[in-house]
Formats: C-alpha cells, structure tokens, sequence
C-alpha cells in the first residue's frame, strides 16, 4: 500500500540508489535525476522515513526494550516512562519479552534479526549474562535496574540494593521493632541478593535485634502472599523487609486474610514506590526507587553509545529514600 | 558497531545494489560479484537483517501497537501477549503511547515515519477517528477493543459490550438485588457507552427494578474510587456494575473504607478478569473479557492483512461470561 522506494525507482526510470542518494543530505545526485525522483516521489506519495533514512545511516532507531517479567505492575510504569522518553527524542521502542527465555545466545540472535541500534535490559532478574551477551556480540547495552559494579563491564542505572538493604532494617529498628525479617524476591536475582547483604550487614550490628530471612519464587503478588502465608504458619517476625511493593502487597493480604491488622499486628516495608503502593487499598510505607530519573538515564546513556559506540561503560546509581505510609508503626526511638 | 550493507560494498568494491541483489532471492547477480560480495560479508560478520531484507520488500515486519492508558494493569497483560504472540510469528511489537494525544494527525505522521506494517490500536477509548485517520492513510489496521458494527470500516477485535451492561444487570436481579448502578467509565470511551446502553435496556424490562447510572473520569483505580466515594455520601445502591476491574478495585477500596463489606453490604461486578481481580486482597467477581483470544485473533488478521492489505474488514466478537468470586451475594433467584 504504501509506496517503497523501489516504486519510485520503477516510476522515475532510475536506480534504487539514485532514490536514495536524493533523499540523503549531502549525496552526490545530479539536478536532472533529482528532478525525476522528486516528480516519482511526489506522484506516489513517496516520503523518505525512518526505514530509507537508515539505508544510508545504517541506523534503525529502534531501541530494544527488554523485560522478563509482565507480572510486576510496576512495569507497566517502566514501560510508559521508556517510551514516552524514546518517542521524545525520535527513537523508537521494540519491546522484548524475554518472560520464556533462559539463553542469552537465542536473544543475541533475535535482537541482531531485529537490527535494534541499542538494547535496554530492564531486569534485575535476568542474569548479568544476558547484558554482557548484547555486549560481546556488538550491541550497545544498558542494563536498567541491573547490578551497582565498580567496575561495570556494560553501562549499568539504577540503585545501590546494598544500600536499600541496610535502610530497611534501620528503619525497622527505629520504629521499636525487635524481631524483624527480610523476605526477599527470587534468590537469583541480583536485587534480592543484594537488598539481602545489605539488611544482613546492619542487623549483625545490633545484637539485641533478632532477625530472620527468607527468598520468594519470584517478584509476584502470589510469591509475596505464599512467603508470608509460611511465615504466618510459625510464629512470625514483628515486621518484614518485602524487597519490592508487589511482594508487600501479596504480604499483606496473607496478614489480613489471618485476622491481622498490617503496622499494628505485623509492620512491613517495601520497596519500588509503584503507583499502586498509593492506593488506598494499601497506602504501603516503602523505599522509593526513582524510577522516572533511572529511566531518562537510561535513554540519556543510550543517546551518547549511538554517538560514540566504544563509549566507557559506566554506573549510574540513584539515591533511594523513604515513603511514610500506613504499614509500619510511627518512628519510636532515634538510632543510635 | 554492526556491518551494515555499505561497508560490505566498500570492502568488496561493488554497488550497494551489488550487495543487496546477492542477499535477495532470486535476484540477478554475476557468480563473481556474488563471491565477492560474500567473501566481504564474511570477513565483517555481515548477516543481512531484518533491515536488509526490508530493503527488498518494502516490509519491516514492525507491527504498531498504539496505547494510551499505561494506569489500568490489565494492559500489563494485554503488552504480554501482543509482544510473545508477534514474536513467535517473525514479527515485530513497536510500543507507540499516545498517552498524551488528542489528534489523529500527529499519531498517523508518526506511525508513518515508524515504517510499521501495520498498526494494532488497542483501546476503547481512543475516538474511532484514530483507526479511520489510520485506515485513511494507507496503514492497515486493526482496533482491538473496539466497538462492534455490523459494517465495520476498520477490522474491529473484542466483545459485545452492550451484551455485557445486558448481562450484568441480568445478573444483579438474579441475586435479589432491587436497587442496582451502573458505574462506567470515562463517557467518551465507546466501552462504556455500549456497557451502559445494555445495562439500562434490561433494567427497562424490570419495572420493579430501581436503578442509576454515573461514568467516572477515567478507568483507573482512582476514578472508581472517587465515583463510589459520591454514591456513598447519598444512599448507595445494593449492587454496581463497575464497568472495569480496575475501577471495581477503587470502588471496592472505597466501600471498605466506609466500614462497608462487599458482597454483603453492597455487590460489586466488574468486566475483564485481569489478573489482578483473582488476588485474594479483591477476589472480584467479575465479566471475562477473553483476552488471550481477542490478541490472537487481532495478529491473526494482522497477518492476514499482510498478505491481503485490500481485505475486507470485519468485527471478531468474542462472549462473554461471570467468573464467580466473593464480591456478589450468591444467587437468589431464578430470572424470569
């Protein structure tokens, strides 16, 4: 339906390079063979666009987007932010769903089959491989979300989970809790990993603070209900770190399903500050990851490996702070 | 980074045309040349792409899929299965979010400078003007969740939805209830119009029926808050049809709020059966949209548009059925 090149070749007698050299800023084409381009392109409808522009360029502008896990709400908030950021600076989204995938050599192949200029890989679950297989095979790569390293073998955004870690559980401390656990996402994944070390790392300086910890099957509203529902079964810690909102909210349904009142009976943090965290269904006290800057940080860093593809790789790490909402109980005591 | 078909014509001192020709079936192209090209091709690590071969015909194998509400987590799902279903058929999931667009104009210019193939509009709230502008345009185009006409403009994929607004009202006075609402989406959305039709056609049948109708401001959690919020500060009804899950989850939130229970203070059924309603934390009864079937059918007829862009256009209407859970009495009585 839509006129091609080729077309306006075949209509204006000339060759398909021809075509392309008019519509190049800066080709060599002589004033008469422009004259019969633009008269074919005219007659067709012809308009160069993103496709023939990347003849010559050997850019596409699309950027992969690649996800592994459509069960998080919070990404439907990455997914807006992603491309609304791309189609702000004329690039275009190619959302991946790699939710079935477990080898990265399949998922080169594709990404290269897609001819995607760079590749976003928006997972803490996908395993570092994965961004280090774009990496070797030649395509730019960021991994969003991906794990803080001092020494980034590929550009990295996002939060120091250590960090998040060890400021769940001063928080827990501070509110006057003494039995405190850390429920964590799936234990392959870098973030529950390290969100893990950090709230470890504090608890083992108060002595007086007895701790617990335990992972979940995977960043999932269920995962959370079943991980707390177990904990429920024995005699359960007076508040939890759920290391991301969607397992706080599974939670908190296992806690007023048995006849508990969330803060009051059980406390729970989480972590992420989703948009669902605000409901009031929930009104989850959380850590907020900020989300929108991770993302134009992203695209930022994107941006410059498309000018200057042997780029150094570099980690971008954001700030997390605390939301006060209604899961926990009101601060008790200072820290020392 | 990657060759690109002009490095491999620089290398093997032939035309891109050269280059291109040897990558294309069943075109013309001398024994010697097509060793050199090849030989070039080889020592670059050039394999023709997806882009390559879009050169040849006119393809991109990208398929548009427009959305604009990034706040209802049912298109958290509806994302899912239009990206692995076009993935397993060598297509290409282009995300365009036209969150913030009011004028066809800009989304068609955009849509074509993408080069999709074709474009799936995926919303009930979209004007049918941005379909036509599209169909107008040249780009094929299917409006999955659009409204049923019996003669379609567009190829339309979704359901009956004043069957639905029928069978909810149906389904309230089945269970005893005598003062019933509808509690719909956005007024301009054509989902919550036709649900609204249906619902007060039936209720028109019972004269012993008392009901009302409201839209709220938009289908998400909020505005199903704040639209239940309004009924409870007069006197609500028994029962709503909360024309969307996301809204019956604000409503919900709302009741609870008010010390009310669902179900057995006020009943609540909603339309789609995300995810989201099976979580115990709503346990929503609910109308199943099915979702799985109306994606399928919408890159079905993308693809057969594909190979027959003048097809005529049709409407694939899926039904429609009440999944049971805990936010409806159980059933009272036969319907006459």
């Amino acid at each position: 339906m839509t006129p091609t090149l080729k077309d306006v070749a075949v209509l204006a007698g000339v060759s398909r390079s021809a075509v392309s050299r008019t519509f190049t800023q800066g080709a060599s084409v002589s004033v008469k063979m422009r004259r019969k381009v633009e008269q074919a392109a005219e007659q067709l409808g012809y308009s160069p666009n993103a496709l023939a522009s990347s003849l010559t360029t050997g850019r596409t502008k699309l950027i992969g987007l690649v996800s592994n896990n459509f069960h998080n709400p919070v990404f439907l908030e990455v997914f807006d932010l992603f491309t609304k950021t791309l189609q702000e600076r004329d690039l275009r989204p190619l959302i991946v769903n790699l939710s079935d995938e477990t080898e990265p050599a399949a998922s080169v192949k594709m990404l290269k089959q897609y001819s995607v200029d760079a590749v976003v890989v928006a997972s803490s679950t996908l395993p570092l491989s994965f961004a280090k297989a774009f990496h070797d095979a030649g395509l730019p790569v960021v991994h969003t979300f991906g794990r803080l390293a001092t020494s980034p073998h590929v550009h990295v955004v996002g939060i120091d989970n250590v960090e998040c870690g060890r400021m769940a559980a001063r928080t827990l401390i501070e509110r006057g809790y003494t039995d405190i656990g850390y429920l964590g996402g799936p234990p392959s994944a870098t973030s529950a990993q390290d969100r893990y070390h950090g709230f470890t790392e504090l608890v083992s300086q108060h002595p007086d603070i007895k701790a617990r910890a335990s992972y979940s099957k995977g960043y999932s509203f269920h995962a959370g209900r079943e991980a707390m529902m177990e904990q429920l079964q024995g005699s359960p810690a007076q508040a939890y770190f759920c290391a991301d909102d969607v397992l706080s909210i599974g939670a908190l349904s296992a806690i007023r399903d048995h006849g508990l009142k969330p803060a009051q009976d059980i406390g729970i943090i989480g972590l992420n500050d989703m948009e669902m965290s605000r409901w009031e269904s929930f009104s989850l006290t959380t850590i907020r990851q900020p989300i929108k800057q991770i993302i134009t940080a992203s695209v930022d860093i994107v941006e410059e490996m498309l000018l200057e593809p042997d780029r150094y790789p570099e980690a971008r790490i954001f700030p997390c702070r605390i939301i006060e909402r209604e899961t926990l109980k009101a601060k008790h005591k200072q820290m020392k």
